[in-house]
């Protein structure tokens, strides 16, 4: 069985900085290299115990597998760089990619990988950071994953879907269609129902015959704040599911919608900010104002 | 107050000859106008103990109040049809369009039916067809709905939302986005699951941390019988949201995914067989196979 040592992430975001923690915990030695990464990234990283490391070349030496957990945007980047030093150094090292990426585009970091002398491979993370009762689980697929199996000695759960390269995004594709797609659909339907006059009228039908909707509105005000890192991920979902054939429409309206959120100042909130959150009325207000004018 | 004796329904379809069903039950004459209808259609009108009356000229001559209940594609043209009749025979009638429509596609009804010199009413319904423990909410507004609110005394639920056309088409519109929305969402991510090979393991997932979404899974078979109708709904509330400023993709987007499902055999079923219905593996297999061919 394989034995990790070091493990590198990039980048330890909330998500990234949270798998670091729980890694440092169960043993093992986390490095990061924070080239132009933000103050942010950079007091996650010491509080999570992570040690930064001076270049990439210095990241693919020192590590074991390394993985890459990032904005949609980021992750093709992210996988040219570490590429570019595996083939500068010769390094023998396994690269993840967990992120939100449809399987197509995971084929592609692959080949990168791949081609550079790198083993790789496909993962995704379904559940929030882990840290206190929050046990996400980590699905990978690859001819070999070995490397990724190990981590389940330090903490992490994790799945094996099969040796394809896509198996793991394509799950992560689908779940979250579900679960943040749901979310722009609910969003919608609330700022057109404010915008038409129809809110309270909803809002008690809902309370008698939908009730799930009266739960999901009082959580919706914790969403605007992670808007702006929703709108690629379901760039990459609309991706997924038009490379199968299907409407990419749903989940590009759902990047739209996203995309509109973000545009206001409830996603300029940062998730250390503790103050209370907008009540589901005060955020439709703001979002209802911030609608196009419409001929009267 | 105002008292009914006849109410014409435009069509006795699956909604309509239930709803004149209970008015026929609570002590109303019930009329409709079947040129041009499905052998269907007058069986379910027989039925319901609806009397077919010979023109449209008959229909508002001798009804106090109409109520159109069409797919959303017919609604414009029983509007003028009526209006035209209105306009022949000086009949002073109530006509209140019970479609799922936008409020911008009611206002241009009602603007027909009030030239024509009628009184009109805008109206939705939420809920599925009144019989047995199925009691559907009419939502109502415009400047006079007391012919509709009458209707409470022969057994319906009635809420008046207000003075303005728009108000009750738009309740129904932010509402159907949920119900019917969620369903074309979880059927494309469960079509795209199973056309990538992860369906069993995104099941599974679901079951561990998504479990509503067991249960639409197994509500899901009776789905495509009504993906046609569907359809319209879906480019109404697209138009609807397009309207307030919103993206028009997610809701365009669920017409296309029913669009799709329509084009299938699992559309063919009647409402009225009885065989048992496919399980969700087997609908999601036709659905697959439907998928257009992809480059390998």
């Amino acid at each position: 069985m394989t034995q990790l040592s070091t493990v590198g992430i990039l980048s330890p975001g909330d998500m990234g900085h949270s798998v670091g923690d729980v890694l440092v915990t169960n043993g093992l030695r986390v490095i990061t290299c924070l080239q132009g990464r933000s103050q942010r990234t950079r007091e996650l990283a010491a509080e999570a115990r992570i040690e930064d490391v001076p270049s990439y070349d210095a990241l693919v030496a020192e590590a074991d597998l390394i993985l890459s957990i990032l904005v949609p945007a980021q992750a093709p980047n992210a996988a040219r760089r570490v590429a570019q030093a595996i083939s500068d150094t010769g390094a023998g090292v396994a690269y993840a990619d967990c992120n939100a990426i449809a399987p197509q585009t995971v084929r592609e970091i692959g080949a990168l990988i791949v081609e550079a002398g790198g083993t790789f491979i496909d993962a995704s993370i379904i559940g929030g950071p882990p840290r206190g009762d929050s046990h996400p689980r980590f699905y990978v697929s690859g001819p070999d994953t070995q490397a990724f199996e190990a981590l389940q000695q330090h903490g992490l759960q994790v799945e094996v879907l099969g040796q394809e390269v896509g198996l793991a995004s394509a799950i992560k594709m689908c779940y979250a269609a579900w679960t943040k797609g749901s979310t722009a659909l609910c969003t919608e339907l609330l700022i057109a129902a404010k915008a038409l006059g129809v809110f309270d009228a909803l809002e008690q039908e809902f309370q008698s015959s939908q009730s799930m909707m009266i739960w999901r509105m009082q959580r919706l005000p914790a969403m605007p704040i992670k808007s702006r890192r929703f709108v690629g991920e379901m760039v990459e979902i609309s991706k997924t599911f038009g490379d199968v054939g299907l409407t990419p429409k749903i989940l590009a309206g759902a990047a739209d919608l996203y995309r509109f959120v973000g545009e206001t100042h409830l996603a300029d909130r940062t998730p250390e900010d503790t103050s209370p959150l907008p009540s589901i009325e005060e955020m439709l207000s703001i979002l209802v104002d911030h609608l196009p004018d419409r001929p009267a």
